[in-house]
């Protein structure tokens, strides 16, 4: 008999992908968990029915999330991540030479737990004990109030915002971000796809953009989550992706991030800048 | 009770929309069809299972497929549209002033019929019986090679590369197209995803690229098809697109296609560079 796993990317829409295997199922403190070997996409993790990663497509989503926001600062040192606990954006982080600690603070202790056991590509940063990695249980909200002019580059790593991530997207949240961020420091946020969350991502802009001098969005295709077409929204004290130039050379190889992309993610089609910026006679 | 369509996206991927109206269910000589009002997307055509287009994104890939080509020409006068038959690309093509007239050649006329009943907005140049438009049902192998030095771009809006589509993705049919292309043309052919279909693009870049001087690729999202990111190949015997500069100005708007998408479209992420060009390293 065929297994297959679904999410339900709306009211109205299914992704179903057959698997081989279960691998896991279970629940957290937070959240009901599957780890499971599908046929599509290689191993995927599922958190409360939404499709969270898989082997397959991870590089684009990671590579997205850390790699942008890390070669538009030109030192970037302390690195916070807040969610992330699949381990992938801390395994990308840790390879820029720059960067001499990240700190990342998940509030699911099981997440972390299971990502390790069954997804050591991307728990690689974690399985390794990187030295410049340390790995936190705990609520990054709480945490993150803590800390004043001390990151370089903040990436909120979040699942959807229900459940455990609804907290990442308040305004509040976004104050406290900046205050932990130095006077040149910037953060990111994946902020789920222009097609089909548009409400969500015109408020996140909103908020951030009430609050940090240079508010951005960039998109990247990533086949897992709803619509392909995912985005991540930025607010920087200083550095404006928009007058990007290179500032130091990359060592390590890529699968989906290169310099062009670097700024084409930035460039936005009409519906999403009409989104952001209000329709206007272009 | 509530109905669904659904297109397997592969043998182990499923999409699936609820639909509140299926309002034609019925087959031409060459395919079965479906009309239906879906609840995510609007409504939509289907074609032998595969979801053809939606009122909801359908701007995405009609803009994508008809303007890159259209501005990148300097002076495209003559255009011939292959399949295409919902009329989306033509309607984008008669909105250029420069374009004096626009040959559309589909083989399956019933395709047509239904989408000027049922899919008027994208039917609209159809419709109104644009005086630069001229409709033909008809195959557009034969229809093209019996043109020689005319056409100044070509526009191959086909569907995937099994049923009525097949022959619209081979060699004989690329040497077709350059001998019908002015010596400063160009063509463009949708070819699906380079997430999932990376055989189909690397025949499809060999054939191209040994016909064509000038072989590129470019990405778009389109929410609607396998993975979200969708890639069109390009053949051209002057114009580079890497090296475009505005031409001329756009006098109409447009809700996804602008002269930033023109260059950023051409970006590519790495792994789709791997497939064109081999794996090197970066």
């Amino acid at each position: 008999m065929k297994e297959f796993v679904t999410e339900h990317q709306s009211p109205y829409l299914d992704l179903t992908t057959e698997v081989s295997d279960i691998l896991y199922k279970g629940n957290s403190e937070y959240q009901d968990i599957i780890v499971a070997e599908s046929r599509e996409f290689g191993r995927m993790l599922v958190l409360d029915g939404v499709f969270q990663t898989s082997v397959k497509d991870e590089f684009i989503y990671h590579e997205s999330i850390a790699h942008i926001p890390l070669f538009l600062h030109p030192s970037p040192k302390n690195v916070l991540i807040i969610g992330g606990g699949d381990g992938g954006a801390a395994r990308e982080a840790v390879r820029h030479p720059e960067v001499e600690q990240v700190t990342m603070v998940d509030i699911d202790g099981k997440v972390i737990e299971l990502s390790k056991r069954y997804f050591p590509s991307i728990a690689k940063a974690m399985l390794e004990g990187n030295p410049k990695l340390t790995v936190r249980v705990g609520d990054g909200i709480g945490f993150m109030k803590e800390a004043a002019d001390f990151y370089d580059v903040i990436i909120v790593d979040c699942s959807d915002p229900v459940g455990p991530g609804e907290g990442l997207f308040t305004y509040d949240f976004y104050k406290s971000t900046y205050k932990a961020l130095k006077k040149d420091g910037l953060f990111v946020q994946q902020t789920e796809s222009p097609f089909m969350h548009q409400p969500l991502i015109q408020n996140i802009w909103a908020s951030v953009s009430d609050i940090f001098p240079i508010t951005r969005l960039y998109t990247s295709f990533i086949p897992l989550y709803p619509s392909g077409m995912h985005c991540f929204t930025m607010g920087s004290k200083q550095y404006d992706p928009l007058q990007w130039t290179p500032n130091r050379n990359r060592i390590f190889p890529t699968r989906y991030y290169n310099e062009g992309i670097q700024r084409s993610a930035f460039v936005l089609p009409n519906f999403v800048k009409d989104l952001l910026y209000g329709e206007k006679e272009r």
